[in-house]
């Protein structure tokens, strides 16, 4: 049952660029404790295309293990063709993940036509549940008619993951999927709008900053489920200073990289570099998110 | 006080292309009855810029004489050059207009400064309040940053019509101003979201659907006042159809044309013709219109 | 006969906003004896949207009376709705000028089908010829098929003025009139590519910088037709510099308003307010124009 | 020595989706004899990104091999992490290959400096030339600023390949680098626009048109260094027909792998699955390049 709060999880690297698995499995620890719902290793927080394939099976072994079955594991399989797409799927179905997330193909524009064959194609053969993430700033828009008859068509496709801030959108694939299929799940992946998206009948979202600030986005999910919803707006609200300090001023995810290494975990040194004029700025705005943990209440559990 | 539901009103034609103003005070009269909280001529839903200078402050004046004080009057005033903005804000005070409605410049790319610095010396000069209207589909963008100072500094700005659809960005809005100035208006221009925005804190909307079903938009906010979320919900969602029937397929804003000739309005050619195979075209998008307004229970009133 | 160097006039103010004749009289002369080909006035440089449409006709008036037949003027029209654009192509008739300029609907999103219809309705009515304006930056695309289609079923369409800066658009439509539309003319609008568009076929450009430098976008042109390519050549990569510099860092057209301001002539301020940092921006763009033109050798006639 | 008409290589595929090495071969000699001055495997024709890396290598050590010093090979190492273009460049140099070339980062929005730096990180490391392509179609631009200090900065950089269809962004940066640095490759990657690129500057290009009608492209470029501008010119007007019918109409780079088929190659089925009814659609295309190849006189050799 995928529900609430998932955290697509970062990566951690070592000193010499390879993936840090012990502060890894720290990290999942530290999330499954403070309560979050499910993990989502391989998105785009996870920075999956800056590994290699043999690094992002790793990766959501390590995930899988170290969940151990307390929470279920969403798995990135966004890979860049069908057929390694399909051997991810058979890998992370072994290894006892919940479902996989897979985007619409990147680099090359593709028609809307052929997106959606290629999932029919793809919903068919996998050996595991699958959610589409729609990520139109990065790779091809899962267009709203595509997405709606995949959800109507095919059991495999049991979720959407919408991380194109466009609310009109998600309002409309809630009306157009769920009155059919109640089952199907839609999760939002925009940060500043999961209560509203709450509220009109989202199941959860997939939020980079709940790697960071657990505590606040587990509290938000539970006052919204309690009905406490202008405590839940309160924090909303509160969490936008956080969300913009670590969205902008840098590459994503380096805000959520270095927030998260403010909770006390090493993360290291991403494989993207940053100039040396883009680090020194880099220590701005990891003290203006030290200042907003510091103020925040929410990082407190409840 | 500027809040609830204003309507932006449609602009009818007789045969030889002049405004129709029997037919204009016609619906005046019928909104009113209906009970929208506001009106507001000369937005894009009233083809402002398909009109000339001289039409729109006409428009403006049947609008005001035909409210008579009833409701207030939002007058849009969006012209090309700050002299004719100025003389718009002149005319339209004398009206006895609540506020006019100003959107960034268009047809030009204008830096985000000279936006801002063109607002602030309006906002000295004009002898009515202003609201921002931020509309990037078609016009300069205002961006947050420039908005936020605006609405902190200038007394005459008193509110923003947020018509760009980009929801993260109005709750951005709300968390940037409603807390040191709790009196600026934010007001959503996109109808799919209306609910949620008034949820997280709007003051209400300017929406075009209220000019075809004004009952269902009514409704909506009296039940969101009342705390009946769920049959707010109900109606939002409902709407969703008509929204999508009146917005895609023709150019707008020939569908909410289409469905206010579908409630009994002469509503005459537009001034943007059609080719002959988009005027049959039309005849379809009017019958699915016809039928959803037929099917729906929100057309009644209470 | 449309070809050659047409400048698109840029237009002076005086201290009280209106626009100085005198001055304007004065740039008509001295384009004309620099040798340019021909005047275009109320295009994207003459900021036509800034102005009323009475002082749009004036402008017109104008430039046509000074011109007095020594060149051609090919006049703006491009109003906000149909019925205005007849009666501006009424107007430029009646004042001689050679043909009106039109482009795409602006403000709007338009479908492609209306904007065919619209022109070929146009195209019909007009007592003047009609040259299209591709400007997809500031208004709506006129599509190649579009295009195509209304140059060869509409004698009253004499040429297109391609501002896009998409140059392998530019030589699609080449091929796919010339051949069977030799007299149809092809302008080019982006300066940078003047000449290799000669090279390809077209008939001549409206070029912004002919209005500051008029006497070496003649002398590139005349290299060109003596078939001195080598030496067109070197005044087209001279140029770049120069274009660049009037072209960004400011809002366009300041930067060619302060180009031709260094040429001599009294140019006001642009009803488009600049805040006081951009107005000292613009001081450091004057100088780096000012310093190109003193450099440069293209001033000179041959 | 980069210069003249480099092919990007499409790959065949067997019909278990191997790649099908020995008509890959076979393509390669057929290019070679036909004249073709380069072969450039792992571009965005070669559809590089839905191959595997280890796939990526074998399909540059085949061509490599093949070429077999004929001709030079420009291997694509357009990677998504830069420890493995790192790796790319040791084997592509390995392979004698004369130099890589690297988009900007995709997937991500990546800022400039980071782009800058990182670049400047590769060339102090790679063991083989490097070429920028720019392709911001699919991947992070590289902005002129970045490309001129590159290639002013930096000996291994010695090229630009420029995707963009921007071309007076091309003529600037032929401007800005030149006169500097006179042996920096300009490559144009845009087939549309070959000839005034070569007339105003440019070494050569990329096209993938050169991979269908070798001979015509070939020819092109020959006429154009023996000066025969004109018989240039009629070919590339003429190519203008075939490159639209491969370009549009199907997902890039389907038309071209049509185009190889009518050849006499088995191209097989590409990996980017199409619709049933895409591949109706795509029976009609190949019937139009069917024809436009049997009428061009381009394909014979001269």
């Amino acid at each position: 049952m995928i529900q609430g709060i998932y955290t697509p999880n970062l990566v951690p690297f070592l000193d010499d660029g390879r993936i840090d698995e012990d502060e890894l499995r720290r990290i999942i620890n530290w999330l499954i404790e403070k309560g979050v719902s499910g993990l989502y290793p391989n998105g785009s927080t996870g920075e999956f295309i800056r590994l290699s394939f043999e690094e992002r099976k790793r990766v959501v072994r390590i995930v899988a293990e170290e969940a151990g079955g307390r929470v279920p594991v969403l798995a990135g399989a966004a890979e860049s063709n069908p057929e390694l797409i399909l051997e991810a799927c058979r890998t992370y179905a072994d290894l006892g993940c919940v479902a996989v997330s897979i985007t619409g193909p990147y680099y090359y524009k593709v028609s809307q036509e052929s997106i959606e064959h290629g999932f029919r194609n793809l919903a068919e053969r996998s050996p595991i549940d699958i959610v589409l993430y729609n990520i139109p700033q990065f790779s091809n828009e899962i267009s709203l008619p595509v997405l709606t008859r995949l959800a109507l068509d095919c059991p495999r496709i049991v979720g959407v993951k919408d991380s194109s801030r466009d609310f009109p959108g998600f309002l409309n694939a809630l009306h157009a999927i769920k009155p059919q299929r109640p089952d199907f799940r839609c999760l939002i992946g925009c940060e500043e709008i999961l209560l509203p998206a709450l509220m009109m009948g989202a199941d959860g979202g997939t939020l980079a900053s709940s790697g960071v600030v657990p505590e606040a986005l587990v509290k938000l999910y539970n006052e919204f489920l309690a009905g406490n919803w202008e405590e839940a707006k309160r924090i909303q609200f509160e969490l936008l200073d956080l969300i913009n300090a670590m969205l902008y001023g840098t590459n994503f995810p380096e805000g959520f990289r270095a927030g998260l290494s403010l909770r006390g975990f090493k993360m290291g040194t991403s494989r993207q570099l940053l100039s040396p004029e883009e680090q020194d700025n880099l220590e701005g705005i990891r003290s203006r998110i030290a200042h907003i943990l510091a103020e925040g209440e929410y990082r407190l559990p409840q």
